[in-house]
């Protein structure tokens, strides 16, 4: 019961030691990441690995200066990538036009945060913590020059990693019986939502937010100050133009 | 070591048991799709849980009737899912508007992948083979309409779980380098592409699907056969256009 005590267990990382991640283990991280489901077995996606400082400098403002951006042994960037199999395409004499589309570009999302999360996985199987970069999708143009990102590739996912230099308690959730529908779609009655997210309303770190930036409630506090409208429509229309720039 | 077990021998299954999959084991399966982690703790996800023969029926011809849509004792739908924190809204008076957007939708995907390969990842470690239908994002409409899906909920991930009846060897992947670049994208020249593709080429599979359909090679057998541009292009639309009808 390891496997289901790691995914239990986990909990976002964000102060690692500096002692670096041995190159077997980085090894067996990558393997797992590259095994995962794929869709029609075409691998969609690659993995940028950094360890270099000054590539993590330079990435740095594009993340919004998150210590965690720097302050890890290891970054893994992950890509929707159709770039692989139009070169193959282009050494058997195919048209690489098939793959320019929607689709292809969810498939590929897909393949890239499969092979994500098996990295997660792996990583902490081996007593490693991480944190997810959400901030990848907003400055897509900067990355994509910066990673030297050919056309029909998007970076999707951006996972800091390195040992724990820091114990946290598990984070507070949703209860896992609100995720789930048995057979359809279950809507929630407001007694259901009151229910569902008083713990965490309840929770430290939520309710000193809240009474700190004055937002009032939870709900307010992401809508006016953590994920809000203007920022997540201007952010959109970056990622939405980088997406078509690129091929899909 | 077996998590990296689990992971590395990870293969689908396709042809399973009757037996059904224990409470106390789908129980452990969902606690681990529901603890990844998540775009700021937002939980951006929803899993339908499908058991009943009647729904899979139903849903089976949306998944073009590949006998796994109805063979496995146990369907996992996942969804991308702003709904619950758009009612989360409603009952703080909080306008509902902010995640209307192409980033919301990114982030929502993404969380529904964690969770779905965290739920394989489980359900793997106890045993239980698998397999995704990468159809599920094809007649999205439809799904919408049997799953009763609200707005802001897309589906995006299917997962046919049970106990293997089937015993196959490892898919052939493309090498693990192959996929790895080193602090920057590194593109691929032709020799990098033959070499990198050879043993997909060589394997009896797909060796065998080119030569009975005549497709000369396994890229056109891709483009011409498996999954074809006016195939794509037809769904593209249907998905981005469910995508904006359902509120992203």
């Amino acid at each position: 019961m390891e496997t289901i005590e790691t995914l239990l267990g986990h909990r976002s990382i964000r102060q690692f030691k500096e002692q670096p991640i041995e190159d077997e283990i980085l090894d067996k991280i990558l393997q797992a990441a590259c095994n995962g489901s794929t869709l029609g077995g075409m691998q969609l996606f690659s993995i940028i690995v950094t360890k270099d400082k000054a590539m993590m400098e330079k990435m740095a403002p594009l993340h919004f200066n998150q210590p965690i951006a720097t302050n890890a042994p290891l970054i893994l960037t992950f890509c929707a990538d159709f770039h692989r199999f139009d070169r193959f395409c282009e050494c058997r004499d195919v048209p690489t036009d098939a793959y320019s589309n929607f689709q292809a570009y969810q498939w590929a999302v897909t393949d890239s945060i499969i092979a994500a999360q098996n990295a997660c996985v792996a990583a902490e199987s081996f007593g490693l913590g991480l944190c997810w970069l959400g901030t990848i999708t907003y400055n897509v143009p900067q990355f994509i020059e910066i990673l030297q990102l050919p056309k029909h590739v998007i970076p999707t996912a951006c996972i800091a990693i390195g040992y724990p230099d820091q114990q946290i308690p598990l984070t507070t959730k949703l209860p896992v019986r609100s995720l789930i529908h048995q057979e359809s779609y279950r809507d929630y009655n407001d007694t259901d939502i009151n229910n569902m997210y008083a713990a965490l309303e309840k929770d430290t770190h939520n309710a000193t937010a809240v009474a700190e930036n004055k937002t009032g409630n939870l709900a307010n506090d992401y809508v006016s100050r953590r994920y809000k409208k203007e920022d997540n429509e201007y952010f959109s229309n970056i990622l939405y133009k980088a997406v078509k720039e690129q091929g899909f």
